[in-house]
């Protein structure tokens, strides 16, 4: 017996990942209670940006120009590859890397039916030979399909000539080793490096 | 380095109740990635809610009809007492209920400076006179202040000859004793019934 306008609402809520009745009722009485303001700003905010974002020419990342911002002012001699563009987003925390990146939009994954010819695997390809790039390093998830897609794409650039790098995996900075599970344990102690 | 059109969607989403960055940077993904019709939708939805959403004059939910379909159709002889929009949707799934409600929009809270005239109570005996209410059910929630925001109005109705009841507290229906904490259980004990 609820008004329709609000049960549209919460369908709406409903929509995005994660979310359930509950949640998506709680989200759809704080527009309510809220200012028009907000909502108006809110709506606008939703509709501004499936308008005006699309995908960056070059790395494939969400921006709202032809090419984004990090492809315009980096060094495109380095590519850094990442499964997905909220993956840009943590690796731009670090602020340090000058290179730039290429979003994957996936992995390879036969189980989820995504073969190489899925994901933007061409796409890098072709920059690399424009771009003249010297360094691709692979970022996927250090997870059997992050792996497996790392590895995919190592073996294809290996004709190339281009140097291909993946980031390291072992215990994290302020972890405990008691907590680590084994196979980062493995790994790490797998990938020991001489203290000069 | 994000593009200020994605950073001003997740700052909209962060203003809901609970989301924090990571979340919100989820949900406006997922309208980017989405298809242009559903973001238009959201959009809608939104602003509709907000511009045709108001209170209804009888019990003060959200409606957007002047009077709220459950004010308009129900015996309002008996009215049940809540402290949120939410709470009704919560009891209108029973669907064995045929009075109405009253939404106080809060509960008396000293310690959060909310007093007796800070909620809906001034409105709650108007219509006990108009409508010729018979009896009041208090659900407030069985805490410390709903509770006492129903001893309180419970007091004032007194003089007023209407039968005041407080919704049943006790074991949860398929629950287990053990389980129980020792408040519900001495509330469940003290409130024992003869079984005929």
């Amino acid at each position: 017996m609820q008004e329709d306008v609000i049960e549209k609402l919460i369908e709406n809520f409903r929509s995005l990942p994660g979310v359930g009745y509950k949640t998506a009722q709680r989200y759809a009485f704080s527009i309510i209670e809220g200012d028009k303001e907000r909502a108006s700003r809110f709506a606008e905010a939703i509709k501004e940006a499936k308008e005006k974002i699309g995908f960056c020419q070059v790395c494939g990342n969400f921006t709202d120009q032809p090419i984004c911002k990090i492809c315009q002012t980096r060094d495109r001699k380095t590519v850094c590859v990442v499964k997905e563009p909220k993956d840009v987003i943590a690796l731009e925390k670090i602020k340090t890397y000058n290179g730039v990146y290429h979003v994957l939009f996936g992995t390879i994954s036969p189980l989820n039916h995504k073969g190489p010819d899925d994901i933007h695997i061409k796409e890098l390809l072709t920059r690399i030979e424009n771009d003249k790039v010297n360094e691709v390093i692979m970022a996927t998830n250090p997870d059997v399909e992050g792996d497996a897609t790392a590895m995919y794409i190592a073996k294809l650039l290996k004709p190339l000539g281009v140097k291909v790098t993946r980031i390291a995996q072992g215990i994290s900075i302020g972890s405990d080793l008691e907590y680590a599970d084994e196979y980062t344990l493995a790994k790490a102690l797998e990938s020991r490096r001489d203290m000069d």
